[in-house]
């Protein structure tokens, strides 16, 4: 298959480089790097990038970013951060890219772990890994030629924890190889609307 | 209590106002009718609303708005129109009626039945309550003063589905007066966090 990885420079990214670039052709993208250069953030960005692209038969995202802060210092605009970039960035990979993507081709897109079993300043994760999940089991639904969508929720990743672990005690860190194996079951397999919870 | 009710004239906020009516003064919310006038996806509208209300000991919020149609024919813009009304107009409410409540008072949001059981068109409305539900688990930790925080999730409502009940063949209509029985839960009991489905 021709996978487009977006995000592969990130920890789970390059995890995931690993473990379908066994199998399959890579197209890495990236803000910064990679084989095509993408910000997801920007409807014309990721158009060109999928222009530039062509053909694929998979869109791996395992990228987004949102503001972590105190609840008190949360305005609207820090949550409008995460609903750009985490939440619309990965849902405007769906909608730009399934006019390039091949029929039964699959989307993963990644939430995380925060939705369901929220800390301390991650009100926007919480909020915005919440959509990512809905949005995907509703999409799941709709979509035309046998086109499959999934999301991996994977936990606190063990190589990313550094100097997040305070925020992140009494979680049981997650590698990043053992979450890129949810990413390779939705590439591979032939599920559709599925939430793989890797914790 | 002293309840400010925000989408008072809807057909839950109506069935809101006569559970809560019997035993607590409600000052009733709407775009364009009510005791205050509030737009909720205009922040200037909601701070000004909330000064003319003063103190309060909860605010209920069954208002919001979200694009349905089919996935196909959905764009980003499509999808915004839910994260800035249904979405952050109800995170706004707390974000800013957070100055004007009591001591252990609560806020009550709407979610709904889509974010875990999607139907046809209905992409936007699963995506924004899958959004609110996980934002309410999360701001529940970090509440301050003993302020709660709890979602409703009502099945659709048997009195607003009129012709759209095409669309939900197959799901259980929940009258209004029952929904409304978990908007009471949530303002006269003491639990937080919760999203409390109402099928």
């Amino acid at each position: 298959m021709r996978v487009l990885l977006v995000g592969a420079s990130g920890i789970i990214g390059r995890a995931v480089a690993t473990e379908l670039g066994r199998r399959h052709e890579l197209i890495s993208a990236g803000r910064n790097s990679g084989d095509v250069q993408m910000d997801i953030t920007d409807v014309e960005s990721i158009k060109a990038a999928f222009k530039k692209v062509g053909r694929i038969d998979a869109v791996v995202s395992a990228a987004g970013v949102v503001k972590f802060a105190p609840l008190e210092a949360m305005a609207a605009a820090d949550y409008e951060i995460g609903l750009n970039d985490k939440l619309m960035g990965q849902v405007n990979l769906v909608l730009i890219g399934r006019e390039s993507i091949s029929d039964a081709g699959s989307f993963t897109l990644t939430s995380g772990v925060l939705d369901a079993d929220p800390i301390r300043f991650g009100s926007s994760a919480s909020m915005v890994n919440g959509a990512i999940n809905a949005f995907v089991v509703a999409a799941a639904i709709e979509m035309p030629r046998a086109l499959r969508i999934n999301a991996v929720s994977p936990g606190v990743i063990e190589e990313a924890l550094g100097g997040f672990a305070p925020y992140f005690r009494g979680f049981e860190p997650v590698p990043a190889a053992r979450a890129a194996l949810a990413y390779s079951k939705s590439v591979e397999g032939a599920q559709t609307g599925q939430i793989y919870r890797v914790l």
